[in-house]
């Protein structure tokens, strides 16, 4: 590809005239003017970003860590943020915490050589490390921390789902629908399995529902055997000792219990009402259809991309004013909406017997 | 982030003498250069790759284009992807087709002005247009084609699946089981598509299997209720008119196979066998687990980068040499293995009556 030199050498001018004409400033004749156009057209030409960005100061790129390619959820989340980027000119470095990278410093340290303007951050799966959490003091650029918080991101604007609120809706969903002996099937580890189990437990405490510790089972890695193992042992049990609903931390899991009750024997809703959340294609794809919480990733995507874009403008103007560049307001803790889709997974429990 | 200019200013040094300090050359004493050094660190400078990408004329950047961040199937490639440009210090620049793009040009400039030095192409869902195409040509950068091909990309080297074999492989997998009646809901719109109905119709011919028109569904949207639509018709025949077996393009289609298999009151597999292709994610949680032929899309992803670090590599080299950047052999046509994965969705073909 030529560059600006090459142009202004094949015209037989200098630089200034061609960087004039090219990018429509005063100073060239029009004959001039279209003879480099001309040429650049031909040749190829395109302007070179990385010169714009290093004299203005701003890289007009986003960077962009993301710890799954692999689930629809955070899929949709990035399709979300690049639409929004995209429309202001803006470009994402994205890169793989999981695959990539041994400790979290690593990836700011690329985005910080890359001049990234800002961060959109999905965090890592495991906590990160106090090393990282103050590489991010250090990044000194805005951020906006997406879908999990984690301890020492509390400076930084979020974007997510109304975790807590979806399960509170999954268990009063149940609760309607007559289910007293409700389990839990939660992931801990992540700030939205907290949360949505918090909902769990408050709604059964609400409504003065007992639950039972021996329902409440913890997955760590739901992509694993873990949810088809604790659906299995739940579901063994004699129907005395077995729950008739259960409150899963995500479709993965809930698909999980739909098959550990086929392979027991049991038949969803009739025995057992299986409750999903994230509302992703496969939920759909399955019988009986999954009901489940839906989330809004394709909006959690925009809203962060915004806010960013947001941040990134109210720098440039603190900058401009001379102003300091240190953000004193409350960071943005925005949660996008969820709501229950009923399809066909959930259903009456039983009459008592 | 403070610059070169910066550090150069607060150690009242010259650039030059702060440039070699950082950068370990010659030049400084060593008491200049730890005080340098310090106030570095102090300051938290990283060297500006921008900088470097002008100045070697190289950004170790890559763009990379995909048309659906919302499977696990593209996820697991960009994936791979990831893990070998992260592992030899490029970064990736990533946009998304079919959400950003109005004309595909638009994406060529996009990554034309921010200097990439190659592109990893998932080509978008509809054939490129001849303008696109031209465009590409001018790109005059190494570009890798994935997964799909397209009128157009011949001269491009290219990475994918052995999708010819795979759709052998199913339809070999029926044959044995004693399949006859067997059914193919394509996506012709797509070179996998297109080889793996190939391969299909191929190996029905080999085994001297007739193959009926009107089992041939094709499906141009496999998202939407095209699959499920199609295969309730083919299903509501009588025993007769209705096959029993069906190859489907995709673990999606397949999954709604067996969606509307259950839907009409036909047991997978007793009543009907179903063959997916991908091996998704999803392919497990469902009862009876599906039957597929696996893609190797992390290995698809390894390879492609690979490739393209490869090629970039040959052009540096050939213009170190004084040699013309021009490739002048021929593209290569990678494609991985597929297997065969027998899982629940197929069984033996009932006794013909």
């Amino acid at each position: 590809m030529p560059s600006l030199a090459d142009i202004s050498r094949i015209c037989g001018v200098s630089l200034g005239a061609t960087s004039k004409a090219l990018s429509g400033k005063p100073g060239v004749s029009e004959a001039t003017r279209k003879r480099i156009l001309s040429v650049a057209t031909q040749y190829n030409y395109r302007p070179n970003r990385l010169v714009h960005a290093i004299q203005k100061g701003c890289s007009m790129t986003v960077g962009l860590t993301c710890n799954d390619f692999r689930s629809d959820f955070s899929g949709r989340i990035i399709e979300g943020m690049l639409e929004v980027l995209y429309g202001a000119d803006y470009d994402a470095i994205v890169i793989s915490w999981d695959l990539c990278v041994q400790g979290g410093e690593q990836v700011l340290q690329t985005f910080a050589e890359r001049r990234v303007d800002g961060l959109l951050m999905f965090p890592p799966a495991d906590q990160p490390s106090l090393a990282y959490v103050q590489e991010l003091r250090n990044f000194r650029r805005p951020i906006v921390v997406v879908d999990q918080t984690f301890a020492g991101c509390e400076d930084y604007d979020f974007v997510g789902s109304q975790d807590f609120e979806g399960g509170v809706l999954a268990t009063e969903h149940l609760l309607k629908l007559g289910h007293r002996k409700i389990a839990n099937i939660c992931h801990r580890k992540t700030s939205t399995g907290r949360a949505r189990l918090d909902g769990f437990l408050q709604a059964m405490a609400r409504h003065g529902v007992t639950v039972h510790e021996k329902w409440i089972r913890e997955v760590v890695h739901y992509g694993s055997d873990e949810p088809l193992t604790a659906a299995r042992e739940l579901l063994s049990a004699s129907k005395e000792e077995r729950p008739t609903a259960l409150v899963c931390f995500n479709d993965w899991i809930a698909l999980d219990v739909m098959g550990a009750a086929q392979d027991v024997g049991l038949r969803v809703p009739d025995d057992v009402s299986v409750m999903g959340f994230a509302d992703l294609r496969a939920s759909t794809s399955v019988r009986p259809r999954l009901t489940t919480v839906a989330q809004d990733p394709m909006e959690i995507g925009r809203r962060a991309a915004t806010r960013l874009l947001g941040l990134l403008d109210e720098r440039a103007s603190q900058e401009k004013e001379g102003l300091l560049a240190r953000f004193s307001r409350a960071p943005l803790m925005d949660r996008v909406p969820v709501r229950l889709v009923a399809r066909e997974s959930t259903g009456q429990a039983a009459v008592l017997v």
